[in-house]
C-alpha cells in the first residue's frame, strides 16, 4: 500500500510562498534568506536569484568594522600563553552532540568534554555501571520499558542551555544544569568533579527546550519549558485531536532533582528566565494559533510572554490543588489562570533575559524587529489585576531584523543578536525606555558589530549575573561558511569572542565548534573550585562499594574473583604501570562485572580499562572506582589494557581475560 | 566461589620493585617516575616520597626556557585573526573517544570531529542505516555474531594514527587511514566529504597498534601492526597455552579496504614506518621474550627492529606461497623467514620513523635512552645476507630519558621526545652518524626545549613527506597537570606546538585535548581539497537510492509513505525551514525507514531529523540522503524536528509521527 502525499507537498510549497510573500513578515524573511547567503562570495550561486541581502551583513567587512588597530590590541588580550591560565570559564552547550563542554576564555581552547546525554567512547559513559544507573534511573516506567529492547538508554542527547546554580543572584560553583530537547531529560553536573550525576525525565511534557535557574534566594528551582503539544498521557488514544494537546512548563528541585511541579501552559514555550527576587519566571511563548504547520503557527501578529507568580503555585501545591499527573503535582495555568499572566508581545518571540539590574526583563522578537523590555516590579500589580498586561511594558526599541538573545554588561547596555542581519546591536536600556516614554527621538543604538554569521545565543562574562563584569561577550553563531579551512559538507559553527570592554565592541576571535553551538554560560574563575582527585567515600560508586562489602573485599586493596552462580566478580586495582591481577579466567556465557579502582594519588594520573574484542572501555581516574559489566559470550583469550597514557610503561600495562569455552 | 588472588598481587609489587631496583634500566624507570610528578607544584604529596625528578623537567621553567621576546614574535605567528585561515591541516587522532579530530593549524582550533569507532549523538554515526553499512559490513563472521546481542555495532574505539594516503612520496589528499587499537578494526575517511566510507576488522590479529601507509609509488598499502598476542583462532581451544600465541602484521589494499596479506612475527609489534623506495616497511618490536606480564616482557636487555621485503612477500603471495587463515592469505614471517629481518636493538623500542631524506630510520628507545639510525640503502644486502643485521645501523646516539618519536624539518635535523625528562631534544642525523663512526667526539644534540609533561608522538608539517617544511612541530603531551583551569580529577592532556623555523625550537601555544592526543598528521592546505555540497550520485546512500527505486520514489522529491507488510517507508526531503511531509502516519509495531534528502544548495545549510522521546537523530548535510530504520514501538504523537540550525523559522521546522496503538 502506497500514501501519496505530493498534494501536501504541494500545499507546503505554497504555503512557503505565501509566508514570504505576504504581510508585515515578509521582509524579514526574505532578507533571512539573503541573510543566510551574505558573505559568502562566489561560491553561493543563489546569492543573485533574487533575496535581498541584509544591509549589515552585505556591507560586512571581515574585521567587524573595527580599526586594525583596535584589532590587533583586542587579539592581544585574548592571547593566553603557554601554561598561563585563562580567567573564565565557559560552560558550553555542545548542542546535539549531547556532552557539555568546559572551555577557557578568553583562549576559547575546549578544556574538557563531559559526556551527559551522549554515550562516550573514551570514558565508558552509557557502558559503566555507575553513568547507566545515572541514565537510567530517572526515566518514567513507560521510557523504561520502550527502552528495553534498545540496551536500556537512549544513545542521544540534544543538549541545551548549560546553567550554573546561584545563591543571592550570582553563580555558587555548587552545580550546573542542562536540558535535552531530543528525549525531554534535564541533567546536572557536580562542580567538584565536573561529572554528571542526575539525570531525569520530565513526565508528561514532549521536548524541554529552555532551561534557566532560579537565582533568588538560592537555585531552588530549574525552570523547563516544554515546547510541543501532545496529548496527556501520550499514549495513541488521541493522536490527531489537537484540541487534546498540551504543553507543560515544570519546576525542578535543583537539590533533589525530582520534578517539584508542573502548569499547563497556552501555546508553545520557548525560552524562559527568572528574576532576581524569587517572586516571578517567564517565558517566551510562540505558536498561539497552537497549530501544528509552519503556516498555522506563524499566523497571528501576536504571541506571548507567560509569567509564572512563583508564591502562588506554591500556595496552591502545598494545599494540594492539583491533579497528580504522570507521578507528579500538575497545575492548570492556562489563560484566564491565577498562576500565569499571558502579555502579548509581537508573533514569535525567542528569547528572554533579565537584566543585571535586577528590573528590566528583555523578550527578543524573532519575527518582530523589536525587542520587548518588561519592568520586574510591576508583575505584582499585573498579577493583582491592577494594571493590563501591556502595562507592564516600559520599552520597545527596533533593533534589527531577527532578535533573538539578549546579554548584558552591568553598565547599562543590552547586547542583542540580529539572526537575519548576521549582527550584534549593542542598546542603551535607559534611552530605549526614554524613546518609550517622553523622547521619541531618543536613540538607544549605539553600535552593531557584524559576525559570521547569523547569531543565536549570546552571552557576557558574568552577564546573567548580579556580578556582570562587561568584559566579554560570546557571539554563538549558527554558520560558519567561509571562516575556517573546508572541512567538506558539514562545516563547524562559529563562536565569536567580541571585546566589549571600551565604548565600542571589537571582534578579536573566530572559534569553531561541533554541532549547534547553542549556550554557554561565562563564569568568573573564582567561582568554581574542582578537585584534582576523588574522594575515596564519594557516592558515585556507592554500589560498588555495597557490593564489595557483601563480598568481603576492599576495593582499594583488590586481587579476587567472586564466582556467584553465573555471575562473576572481578576486583582490582590499578598503580601505574600495573593492574592488580595480570589475568582472570571466566566461563563462556557468564556475567562478568569488572571492577577498577585506581590507587594513584598523583593527579592527572587517570588509567583505563579497555577489553580488546569486547566493546568494552572505561575510564578511572585518580582514587575512582568504576565497573562495566558484560556477558562473557565469546571463547578465547582477549587482552585488557589501560587507554590513558599513564607511564613510561604503559603499553606494557595489561592482563589477560581467558574466557573458557562453553561445554559440547 | 572465591579465587584468592593475594598471592599474585604481591608478585607484581614484588616484580615492580625488581624491575625498579635492578639493572640498567632502573635509573630510567626512578627517573620516570619522577618525571610523572616534576612541575606539579605543592598539591603532589608523593614527590617528597623518594623518586628523583628527571633533571630537565624539574628545572623546567613555564616559557620553555624561550626568551620572553622569542616567545612573544613566535605568539604573534600563532595568531589567526578573525576570518583568516589557517596554513595546515592537522589530522588528530580522538585516542579513546574513538573519533578523528581536523583542527586548523596554526590556530590549533578544532575544526571538526569526524565520527569513526564511536557512535556520535549530532550525526547519527552508529545509528543511521549508512553507518551502520560501514560499521558493520568488514566485520568478521566471529565478530558479527558476537555483536548480535549488542546493537550490531562496537559503540567504542581507541582511534590511533591517522595518516594520508601518498603519491610519490607525499600526500596526495584522497584518503586518511587510522586503527582503531581496542577492536582491532582499519578505517577509511574520504578527503572529498571528510567522512568515513570504510572499516574492516583484521582476523586473525589481535589489537592494531602502529598504523603507517606506503609513501612509494603510492599507498597501495596500509602497514598495521598487530600488537598483543593470541592463538589463532583465538576461540578458547587453546587458552594459557604460550607457545600457541602469535603476533600478526598485516598490509591492507588501501583502495578496496581489504586485507592483501599477513604475516606471522615474533614479539609484539608497536609502531611502523615505511620506506621512500616501495621495498620495506619495519617495526619496532618489543616484549621479544614473549612474556605474558610486565616483569616478563621487559627482562631482556635487546628487543628488535623488524623489517618486512614487500617484494619477497608480494612474490610468495602471488605463487600461492601462504596458508589461508581467517579468509586471508597469511605468511610465515618468524626469525629464520625470508620475509623478514629482525635487528636487534636496546630493549623496548617504540616509535619508528623514516627521514624525508628517503635514507634514514629511526628507531627510538623508550627504555633506553638512545635512538638508532638505520641506512635503508642497506637493507637489500642484509636481505640477501652480505650483511649482518646490526650493520644496517649508522648511527646511535644517547638523547635522554624515554625517548619515543621523531620527528623532522627537512634540513637534517630530527626532534626527538623524550616521556621521562618532559623534553624534545632537538638533534643532527648527520652528526650522529659521525660521531658513531670516526668522531666520537661529535656532538649531535642542538637544543633541549621543555614540554609539559610527557610528551608521547610528535610531529612536524609535512615532516613525513619528502616536502617536510620545517615550520611547526606538535609535541603530544600525555598529562597537563597544572597547565589549564582545574576540570575535576580528569584533565585533558596537552597538544603544544612548537616553531622550529629558525635555529632554536621556540615553544608558542598549550592546547587541551581529550582522551589520549595519541598521534596526528599536518599537511599543507594545498593538497586538500573537500566540496561543500554532496554530489546526488555519491555512493554513500546507494542502499537508499535502490530502495527508492524500487519503490517508485524519487529521493529529491519524495513526500511518501510507502506500506510493505509490517514495514514502512517514509520518505521526505528537506528545504530550510519545511520538511516535505508535516506529519505520517504509522501502526505500532512496524519497523520503519524515513529517507530525508536535503534539497538545499546553499553551503553549510545542514538538517537534521530527530524524533522526539525516541531516541532518533541524524545529520543531513546539503544535497545528502540519510536514512535511519527503528520500531515504533510506543504509540502517540512524536514530534520531529531539525536540529541543525538552518533558518529564522528553524524552531518550527518540525513535523509529527502519529503511532497508532496496537489493536486489543
Amino acid at each position: 500500500m502506497t500514501d501519496d502525499h505530493s498534494h501536501r507537498t504541494k500545499t507546503i510549497d505554497a504555503g512557503r510562498r505565501a509566508i514570504l510573500g505576504s504581510g508585515a513578515k515578509a521582509a524579514a524573511l526574505a532578507a533571512g534568506a539573503g541573510g543566510l547567503l551574505a558573505g559568502c562570495g562566489p561560491r553561493d550561486e543563489e546569492r543573485a536569484a533574487g533575496a535581498a541581502p541584509a544591509s549589515g551583513a552585505a556591507s560586512a567587512s571581515r574585521s567587524g568594522g573595527a580599526s586594525g588597530a583596535a584589532m590587533a590590541n583586542a587579539a592581544a588580550k585574548t592571547h593566553v600563553g603557554p601554561g598561563e591560565l585563562d580567567e573564565y570559564y565557559a560552560f558550553f552547550s555542545g548542542g546535539q552532540s549531547g556532552e557539555m563542554r568546559i572551555m577557557g576564555l578568553p583562549s576559547m581552547r575546549e578544556l574538557m568534554r563531559v559526556p551527559v546525554f551522549n554515550h562516550c567512547s573514551a570514558t565508558g559513559w552509557g557502558q559503566t555501571n555507575e553513568s547507566l544507573k545515572i541514565l537510567t534511573e530517572g526515566l518514567t516506567p513507560e521510557t523504561r520499558k520502550f527502552l528495553q529492547t534498545r540496551g536500556g538508554t537512549y544513545a542521544n542527547g540534544d543538549l541545551h542551555h548549560p546553567h550554573m546554580s546561584f545563591t543571592d543572584g550570582t553563580y555558587d560553583g555548587r552545580y550546573l544544569f542542562m536540558n535535552d530537547k531530543a528525549n525531554t531529560r534535564v541533567a546536572r553536573v557536580r562542580c567538584d568533579v565536573m561529572k554528571c550525576d542526575k539525570i531525569i525525565e520530565l513526565p508528561n511534557q514532549h521536548t524541554v527546550h529552555g532551561l534557566r535557574v532560579q537565582k533568588f534566594p538560592r537555585t531552588g528551582y530549574v525552570f523547563c519549558n516544554g515546547e510541543d503539544r501532545t496529548p496527556i498521557p501520550n499514549d495513541g488514544t488521541a493522536l490527531n485531536d489537537l484540541k487534546q494537546y498540551q504543553c507543560v512548563f515544570t519546576a525542578v528541585n535543583g537539590d533533589t532533582m525530582k520534578v517539584a511541579w508542573q502548569v499547563l501552559v497556552d501555546g508553545n514555550l520557548d525560552n524562559v528566565d527568572g528574576d532576581y527576587q524569587g517572586k516571578y519566571c517567564f517565558s517566551t511563548c510562540y505558536n498561539s494559533e497552537e497549530g501544528v504547520t509552519i503556516a498555522e503557527s506563524t499566523k497571528a501578529e501576536q504571541d506571548w510572554v507567560v509569567v509564572f507568580s512563583l508564591k502562588r503555585i506554591e500556595e496552591a501545591v502545598s494545599k494540594g490543588e492539583f491533579k497528580t499527573i504522570g507521578g507528579v503535582p500538575v497545575l492548570d495555568g492556562k489563560k484566564g489562570s491565577r498562576f500565569t499572566r499571558y502579555i502579548p508581545i509581537p508573533n514569535s518571540p525567542h528569547g528572554i533575559n533579565t537584566a543585571p539590574d535586577g528590573i528590566h526583563i528583555v523578550a527578543n522578537g524573532k519575527l518582530s524587529p523589536t525587542v520587548t523590555v518588561f519592568d520586574v516590579r510591576k508583575f505584582d500589580d499585573l498579577f493583582d489585576d491592577k494594571i493590563k498586561p501591556r502595562d507592564t511594558v516600559v520599552a520597545e526599541p527596533e533593533l534589527g531584523l531577527g532578535p533573538l538573545h539578549t546579554a548584558f554588561d552591568g553598565r547599562g547596555n543590552a547586547y542583542t543578536t540580529l539572526f537575519i542581519d548576521s549582527q550584534i546591536c549593542k542598546w542603551s536600556i535607559a534611552k530605549a525606555i526614554e524613546k518609550y516614554g517622553a523622547n521619541k527621538e531618543a536613540d538607544p543604538i549605539v553600535q552593531k558589530l557584524d559576525v559570521h554569521y547569523q547569531p543565536g545565543h549570546n552571552h557576557t562574562s558574568m552577564g546573567q549575573t548580579k556580578e556582570a563584569d562587561g568584559k566579554w561577550l560570546l557571539s554563538l553563531n549558527k554558520f560558519s561558511k567561509d571562516r575556517f579551512l573546508n572541512v567538506g559538507p558539514l562545516k563547524p559553527e562559529c563562536d565569536q569572542l567580541v571585546d566589549i570592554s571600551g565604548d565600542r565592541m571589537v571582534l578579536v576571535h573566530d572559534s569553531p565548534s561541533f554541532a549547534e553551538p547553542h549556550d554557554a554560560t561565562i563564569v568568573h574563575r573564582s567561582k568554581v573550585n574542582p578537585i584534582s582527585l576523588w574522594k575515596r567515600d564519594d557516592p558515585m560508586w556507592e554500589d560498588a562499594r555495597r557490593q564489595a562489602k557483601a563480598d568481603g573485599v576492599e576495593l582499594e586493596s583488590a586481587s579476587k574473583v567472586v564466582r556467584d552462580g553465573n555471575k562473576v566478580r572481578v576486583y582490582m586495582f590499578s598503580v601505574a604501570p600495573i593492574f592488580s591481577l595480570t589475568d582472570f579466567t571466566v566461563k563462556q556465557g557468564n556475567e562478568v562485572t569488572v571492577y577498577v579502582t585506581n590507587r594513584d594519588q598523583v593527579e592527572d594520573v587517570t588509567h583505563g580499562f579497555t577489553i580488546v574484542n569486547y566493546g568494552i572501555a572505561m575510564e578511572v581516574a585518580p582514587q575512582a572506582t568504576a565497573s562495566v559489566t558484560f556477558k562473557a559470550d565469546r571463547a578465547g583469550v582477549y587482552w585488557y589494557y589501560c587507554q590513558w597514557f599513564c607511564h613510561a610503561l604503559h603499553m606494557e600495562m595489561k592482563g589477560r581475560m581467558l574466557v573458557e569455552p562453553r561445554r559440547g
